[in-house]
């Protein structure tokens, strides 16, 4: 590690997640520049421990089962909850992050444990100490859950994501505040695991920015595993029997009570409630007020420097800047901002794609694990309507050989979305099980502005899901 | 069905295979021409009932139990034969057509049931009867299973890839000759069905067309499963006690010895033999004299027009014309080669992209279905520098975040080859379980020729396999 005593480095992040390590090492590649990485939790971050990884340890088993089991001559059983949860904490190393701290080490980025603070102009400040960055300062703090002002919700000690990735007691009845990917994928886990599922969901769908049909096939197969599904329904008031700080993943106290109010006005019983209901950004004790910045998401520009700060010292990566909360995205971001970093410090031109995130707005891809899988990218239909495109779309079912010899009674769905000028794709969602790797061919469709006409002759291998491709392309052109 | 009695059709093909039935219904599509295809046996062709989709319904079980083995909490237990069996029987639809005939008759095509043979220029005959093509013949019969000339081989009735395929009883110790793409896949199912399996493989390699890479480790997954691999052997000779035609896919007779010659002399016992090495034009009852070209493959130019054949009206689509011997690029020329006899019926130019079969040379997708799975597209690197492309390449083993929630112990490896001087990739591989869905993308950056820079920004989801995208455009970089 190449620490340096004098507190100097060209580079520091605060936040240690994916978006803050990319950052630091893209900016110090190829070169003698230094770096350190400022993290007050687990090198890592949120989705290495709290998030993706520990989430779909628990969802995989369950896919898996439920395809081997749609398969003929496989007998299956399970889950066996424990050796799942177990399967889990492997994957989370068992909140252990010294081999992220080896990596940062071998990759000559220190590791300063503390709560990072802008100080000023290229200075932070951890744990009284005061540390000068010669380049730049990246923020990388990510955001945090947020607990809505329901009266008694904050006194009952719901579990936040964190808790329903890390459970260590499977709740009996488990009542999920949210309908978005979170709120989605815990309830899938959480049925798949035994427990009874409530989920009071604000608006009238799930997954509120997907294609209609992803976000109705969704509920459908929520329903079908039995999780109650209370559209257009909040949680009122919330009270608990001697709430208590029972550590992460456990239940947090005796019975929970949740009066609801709005399309089902109820009374619910349960064992714990979770709150999956959006985030906002860990930005509070980053000190923005000395830089001159107002609290809240720091707005950044294509090259991930913080609008409002003169100098180009200070970027910001990940969802702190409100982009896409996405690993992914926050690590293009990193990509791009430790790119731009390295060749500001090195006084070239920022000339060329590299230096420039512009998949982050309209090009995004993201898989949600549950059951079936929605797997999307760019615009949706209605997003590229508003935007103003000529848009063309096809949907229809993924009936094809390939998906025929994946599982018995397979079911799936398909829609592109064309901009028509153009002879593009715009973007495009599939859903079904385990259709997730079927995405990337997209993105690059959607990325590479590949012409339909061209497409036409990318010819997917048979026999595969992927051929779903041909029966797009074909019902378009018929 | 739109017949006629006259036994006149605006197109007429021969061969109801999917390249055939493709090729009639795009000649036909939105307009009101007819067609028939003439078709010997079950419409549909060998790969519905004797190749792609008996040979997947046989190996996904198989891929499906090991990934359920290979994740915690599940208990899989595995596999029952027979139902594996009567699952492929379903696939197969019990060899019964009567599904495609319909298909065929919503598609206004006429099945007409018999061999078919060229009579001269628009003339075809089937049974003693003379049809009349008024604007196209296409030839879509495909290739046979060619049984190579070893003493007392033809005489043992061995196994063809059609036997394999619908095997009804599982042989205690098989040996298979041949080292492609059908003796692969064979031997995987068939040990997985329970057979002891021994390959006598020509050369020093399986798979001979693909990267080395993923030879080798084909070869040491079948060692693993148990199946004997023996390079540069052959059979020298074959007796076998009491042969008897017991029908496809089953014993047929008594024990086969097998003496070889080659890296292993040897004399091997075993209950069967599967011939698995090459295929051979099938046009020896097509009449070519008749319209003046000599037997076996017919050369065809990009508009799937028979070469040496004037007047545009014979044509060429899948293996038979020595094109890839796949499903999906046979049904590749078929849309072109439909699209092109459409538009000379109507009398317009063959201007677009839409007329030329571009893809079948240097773009060719193809999965092979072996534990670990091969999926690849387009020119390896020693296919690209043959062809005096500048090849850069990167191969790295797949390792990423989604691969390792994916099972335990995952182990599968990328590469691709890049065209230095336009930055496009001019190939890709992935070899591991269930790979094959990731390959479109591959197909798409290819054919799209989307420049590398360009990829840097198609994302891949966070954890999916697909990040292995990422890993080889950061290790092209560095």
């Amino acid at each position: 590690m190449s620490s340096e005593p004098s507190g100097e480095y060209d580079v520091i992040v605060i936040g240690g997640g994916p978006a803050g390590e990319n950052a630091a090492a893209y900016a110090i590649a190829g070169s003698d520049r230094t770096a350190a990485i400022v993290e007050q939790e687990l090198l890592g971050g949120e989705c290495s421990y709290w998030a993706c990884m520990p989430s779909k340890a628990l969802l995989r088993p369950g896919h898996l089962l439920a395809a081997a089991r749609a398969m003929p001559g496989i007998d299956a059983k399970g889950l066996d909850v424990e050796a799942v949860l177990a399967h889990r904490d492997r994957i989370v190393h068992n909140h252990d992050d010294s081999g992220q701290v080896d990596w940062a080490e071998h990759s000559r980025i220190a590791v300063i444990r503390g709560v990072g603070r802008l100080a000023g102009e290229r200075l932070v400040e951890v744990g009284g100490r005061t540390l000068r960055a010669r380049h730049a300062v990246v923020l990388a703090t990510g955001t945090r859950a947020r607990v809505p002002e329901v009266p008694g919700l904050r006194d009952a000690l719901p579990w936040t994501s964190r808790d329903a990735t890390n459970l260590h007691e499977v709740p009996g009845h488990a009542v999920i505040v949210g309908g978005g990917v979170v709120a989605c994928e815990s309830a899938t886990w959480l049925a798949t695991l035994g427990s009874e599922v409530t989920m009071l969901v604000r608006g009238k769908a799930l997954l509120a920015n997907a294609e209609p049909f992803a976000r109705e096939r969704v509920a459908s197969a929520l329903a079908e595993a039995g999780v109650r599904v209370l559209f257009e329904t909040e949680p009122e008031s919330v009270t608990r029997t001697e709430p208590k700080d029972t550590g992460e993943g456990r239940i947090h106290g005796g019975a929970v009570t949740v009066r609801t109010r709005g399309a089902h006005t109820e009374s619910i019983e349960a064992d714990e409630i979770v709150v999956a209901a959006g985030r906002g950004p860990a930005t509070v004790e980053l000190g923005l007020a000395a830089v001159g910045l107002a609290d809240g998401y720091v707005e950044v520009d294509d090259h991930l420097s913080a609008r409002d700060v003169p100098g180009d010292w200070l970027y910001a990566v990940g969802d702190v800047n409100h982009g896409p909360a996405l690993t992914h995205m926050g690590k293009y971001q990193a990509r791009i901002c430790g790119d731009v970093i390295a060749a500001r410090a090195e006084g070239r031109p920022l000339d060329g794609a590299r230096y420039a995130a512009t998949a982050d707005h309209e090009q995004v891809p993201q898989v949600v694990f549950t059951s079936p899988e929605v797997a999307s990218v760019g615009l949706t239909e209605e997003a590229a309507r508003r935007a103003g495109y000529d848009v063309d779309t096809v949907e229809i079912d993924i009936a094809v050989a390939g998906s025929s010899l994946a599982r018995e009674n397979y079911s799936g769905r398909a829609k592109i979305v064309v901009d028509t000028s153009a002879d593009i794709l715009l973007g495009a969602t599939f859903v079904g099980p385990e259709i997730g790797e079927l995405l990337h061919a997209a993105t690059i469709a959607v990325v590479g502005k590949v012409p339909l006409d061209t497409l036409w002759h990318a010819v997917p291998a048979y026999p595969t899901v992927s051929e779903i491709w041909l029966r797009l392309l074909e019902a378009r052109r018929s």
